[in-house]
């Protein structure tokens, strides 16, 4: 991992010690995939951040700059994944949050996952997960850094043949896997549950739903369960198939192909060899 | 702010740029006062921290070896305030958090809070905060690190002449303020809202509540504003009588000053002279 960090516009060595992102997870973030040295979604992660920064009036730092250290970070135009981390500035204790503060932000460079969908041509085993997401509007569809829910619900995958788990709503209504949004194959179309009362508004969910025509639509556990077909799908692995979701399983799925093939077309970097 | 970061038993200069407090608020933390150098409720935080480890099964560090810090940071046999920070340990992106790993966990001393209850004699000035507390039963009660619902809400109360808010959960009933737990004198005795759902079982509360002989029950906003009397109380500030909540207004009342005094008796950090 290479990193920089910067408080307001200067570069240091590390976040002081009293950070509110350490303190209160006071923060956002956006991972994203590049591609041969470039982001091909900038302008939609840079979107969700402008909008959870609205929502948590936290400052946002100067794209131009994000941008720069960001290319900065891929000047050999390699592959990988860039994490931009957006923490609100001031120091002190108490969660009263200082107006008009520079924030304090980290841009980190990664190698890309080993399970790409190549990688996992077979699909994905998933699971239920017992941890359920409390129903937060205020928090709803922003990347915020209160991540304890993914965190225990992640933990709830341990076993190394379960890839994800697919979490429930306070209600009991399905949401999305721990670190991907979800889509079904029912009737002929494809469907999302909404992200307005918990969960992540996924950049690869945002672009797939125009792009694939789908519906946002409350899902139970059986819709799933009873569904055609499956996908997982996040802005840095693009979209994989599900293959097992506890007993019910799933063979390969035209539509998920037809799926593939459309992301790839919006973004090139999920252009990936799948012919078997 | 005098500060000492470990990762495990062996001290570090600052936080890992990839820990995993900064990157999911996956944390815990504990506030203590401290009176002539110790700590009076030390066991009751310790406590606490534990039961939010094995809640998040994240490792403690010794706590020999964090009583033997705290100590040294104040070998003047000072007043202030004490914060402990338990992060988990481990690096890499990614939710799925690793078995045991050594944790990394920050002390830090500060001064002693301005609103003291002898600064603030004429009692608090509270609010009604429109941010709401989600229902997770998985993370209530303990003093974990996602805390932007108490940032959201405590921004509410920006105004000068506003020293707090008070809180209600998902289902409209009244849990706690920002950063205290909740106290109300209704039919001769004390009340205070369970912490079962969400809000933080406090080490103040905890103590007041076999002391007093308080009740836990669900309180509505009315029984709040139909109060004879309201204190909020924390383990850093004690008890703080309520003088005001939007335009209801309570003049002193004895059974507050009695639980003062049986506060300082159990306390000594907190027998303030409160004589008019």
């Amino acid at each position: 991992m290479t990193v920089r960090i910067f408080n307001g516009t200067s570069p240091i060595d590390a976040w002081p010690a009293d950070a509110r992102a350490i303190a209160y997870g006071d923060g956002l973030f956006e991972t994203m995939r590049v591609h041969r040295g470039s982001v091909p979604w900038w302008d939609a992660h840079w979107e969700r951040l402008v909008r959870g920064a609205q929502r948590l009036r936290l400052s946002l730092p100067g794209q131009a700059q994000v941008r720069e250290e960001a290319t900065a970070l891929f000047d050999d135009a390699g592959d990988g994944v860039l994490k931009l981390l957006l923490g609100r500035g001031g120091t002190g204790r108490g969660y009263a949050p200082a107006a008009n503060v520079a924030p304090i932000w980290m841009l980190s460079r990664h190698s890309l996952p080993t399970s790409l969908p190549h990688a996992k041509r077979a699909g994905l085993i998933l699971r239920w997960c017992e941890t359920r997401l409390a129903l937060q509007p205020l928090l709803a569809g922003i990347k915020h850094c209160n991540r304890l829910e993914q965190v225990l619900a992640r933990a709830e995958c341990g076993d190394a043949d379960v890839d994800e788990g697919l979490m429930l709503n306070h209600d009991g209504m399905v949401v999305s896997a721990t670190a991907a949004n979800v889509f079904v194959w029912r009737d002929g179309r494809w469907w999302t549950p909404p992200v307005d009362r918990c969960g992540v508004a996924g950049v690869c969910r945002s672009r797939l739903i125009p792009a694939l025509d789908a519906i946002e639509a409350q899902l139970s556990k059986e819709d799933v369960e009873g569904a055609e077909a499956v996908f997982l799908c996040n802005a840095v692995r693009g979209i994989l198939a599900v293959a097992q979701l506890g007993a019910r399983a799933w063979p390969s799925h035209r539509a998920v192909d037809d799926a593939r093939r459309e992301l790839a077309r919006i973004h090139p970097g999920f252009a990936f060899d799948l012919t078997p």
